[in-house]
């Protein structure tokens, strides 16, 4: 499977402000950039913390999109996948609104209750990993399901676990020009972080967009 | 005066691990040009965080730049300046070592012994602010002294702060092609953070150097 984490952040590396609230990051042409790539792939995974903050739906905004996609003989819309170990997705949560398939990956010592109740809300449940979802075995799972093109979108706790699990074949960056500050303000990369073995990337590409730049790069 | 704020991150906005160990961000031509940076200015600043963590000497290393500063009837390398409200800088820490003068700007309440154990160490006391530095009243202060061009070297509790105080008039940030995550690690700009009115930044220059890539922006 190919996996692409692609964000926006502040010149200081954060999604949003320490209160968890959105922040317009992104002008109008990384917003078209950003739906051009959830088009291309199978699917859109964000980690349950965006779920839960943002309420995102990950749908395809451009109709013209949608109409290739089925031109193509493909779902209108890229599935949607979150990772929550705990399953904490509500299940009146957008992104169950039938509008594509959604799959929610789960922990073991989740209750068989939880997970009935998000199948009953429309979502196609995996279970990996004991008490925290194990994204190598959840991913497998999901590219018996057809999803070999994986597009994430964040947070930053989901996108250092995957760096952690060397899952990451490449990060897109819209970097914009604005400081949101906050030593507890979410960032590109969270979770325990590294203390050693930095992930290294390679810069594949820079380009001023909007009034930020994007920056490309590929990772081994 | 006319502030700079310079820094090395990593491509998710770290400065450092969540251990506050140093990590090598910058490449050589980013360690030249920040040379060439601090020959340019009066004086150079860090936070007390910095201080402690890394004993930083902020002199300049190529010979051939302080030749040019004696040339121009400059001093050799320019003032270093610790933002340092509770007078926490060791006396045989680097930077009082003589080799330039070194501005400690402490807070009102600190007492009298700890301003005398630091210019007993050979520091120039800047005393503003009641219970923390006042930056505004400390670089009115240092600007008295002289300083009319003062470059921010870090960490990401002062870069805060100077911008929470509408202080900063340009920002250079190089960013290296590597994770460090960590909810806990330093990051660019951390203190408490913007919730609204985020500093706008206008971004001057995209350059690729070493492996990365020097982001420069002009600040209202």
């Amino acid at each position: 499977m190919h996996v692409v984490v692609n964000a926006a952040m502040s010149a200081d590396g954060k999604l949003s402000t320490r209160r968890r609230e959105q922040v317009a990051i992104s002008g109008p042409e990384d917003f078209d950039r950003v739906d051009a790539l959830r088009a291309d792939v199978d699917a859109v995974m964000v980690g349950v913390g965006t779920v839960l903050a943002d309420n995102p739906s990950l749908t395809l905004d451009d109709p013209a999109l949608v109409r290739e996609r089925e031109d193509a003989g493909e779902s209108p819309h890229p599935a949607r996948v979150v990772a929550d170990s705990h399953a904490r997705t509500p299940p009146d949560a957008k992104l169950l609104d039938g509008t594509a398939e959604t799959f929610v990956l789960v922990a073991e010592e989740e209750p068989i209750e939880h997970r009935e109740t998000l199948e009953e809300a429309g979502a196609t449940v995996v279970v990996a990993g004991e008490n925290r979802v194990a994204l190598p075995e959840a991913l497998d799972e999901l590219a018996s399901h057809g999803v070999e093109r994986l597009m994430v979108e964040g947070g930053g706790e989901l996108i250092f676990s995957l760096f952690d699990a060397g899952l990451v074949d490449e990060l897109s960056v819209f970097v914009a020009p604005k400081i949101i500050g906050g030593r507890d303000a979410p960032t590109l990369a969270d979770g325990d972080g590294f203390v050693g073995d930095f992930p290294d990337l390679e810069l594949a590409g820079v380009e001023r967009i909007d009034d930020g730049v994007l920056l490309e790069y590929d990772c081994e």
